[in-house]
């Protein structure tokens, strides 16, 4: 059945790099265990800067084929100087891109043509739980809007199905919507 | 009392801009409402670009200096190309970032000079989770862990504490330690 549909139909999806990685991980807990990381130097002020390069998984330390460097820092009205978003901005970025990836890699594994795949998401915040004015006020957002625009050789109903295989299959959207342990270590030199 | 404080104690950070934020957001809910937005394009694959650039706070649309794009991508064994990180390595920037920004508006607050902030954050997910193998396994991480290093003119148990005041005032460490409604809304033209 695979091998019928021509590579258009894979987006651009290595299904077969997929499959390899989920024979590897059945059955064998070690093979599952993937660590991501993030390293952060502050710059000045709220401008700081953050390096993606080295993680683990399938039993080995990794490394991605080149080093990420980001900046974020707040805008002046939030006492920055806008070298870089926000991190609440990053987080609905980082939600986009995880939905988007995962809707593709559904459409590659029903030999689904997409031709464009735009969202916008939006996130609600009120300042008054970040600058600790009203303990009531949450510092985060209180709503985040996903507003996807999907095309593609299928049928509308078949193209709406590939967003809610994404959404259930999504790491960043879990995150968001249940609750993950967070533990915070500091050292002084 | 602020205006015997040196600069450098200021650590960068316009402690005058964030006050005349928390002015003009006390007792006012149009200028506390700010709203976020990352917009998303679909490239290939896993291969996603975000941009964010507009956003909406103190009773009126704003932009950023500039406009902020970000690859973002699987690796080669995520069936991906790596042409940036994934989104959940976003998320750890995303957490980064934002303690960073607290902890440096927090020391400028109490006239601390900084000198150095490092951080470290790790994520451990279980790909049996997002590659849908075992339905009693999150897609999201498990367990998040940041590690500080901060360095400043303040006993140790001061500079400890900026980072305590970060967390208690992080909107992205709020977003993952508590859940936020989302909403999914798809368009098919």
């Amino acid at each position: 059945m695979a091998s019928t549909r021509d590579d258009s139909s894979r987006n651009g999806v290595d299904v077969a790099a997929l499959s390899a990685t989920a024979d590897a991980v059945r059955g064998n807990p070690a093979a599952a265990a993937f660590q991501f990381r993030a390293h952060n130097e502050w710059i000045s002020g709220t401008h700081n800067r953050g390096t993606i390069h080295d993680y683990s998984g399938g039993g080995e330390e990794r490394t991605h084929e080149r080093t990420f460097q980001f900046d974020a820092d707040h805008p002046a009205v939030l006492a920055g100087r806008d070298n870089g978003p926000t991190g609440p901005e990053l987080v609905l970025h980082a939600l986009a891109s995880c939905l988007t990836a995962g809707l593709a890699t559904a459409a590659a594994a029903r030999g689904i043509r997409l031709t464009e795949v735009r969202s916008t998401v939006t996130g609600d915040l009120d300042l008054n739980g970040v600058l600790g004015l009203d303990p009531a006020v949450r510092n985060g957002f209180g709503q985040i809007t996903v507003r996807f625009t999907v095309t593609g050789d299928a049928p509308a109903d078949q193209l709406r199905d590939l967003v809610e295989h994404s959404r259930a299959r999504s790491a960043v959207l879990d995150v968001l919507t249940n609750v993950v342990p967070v533990t915070i270590e500091v050292a002084t030199v």
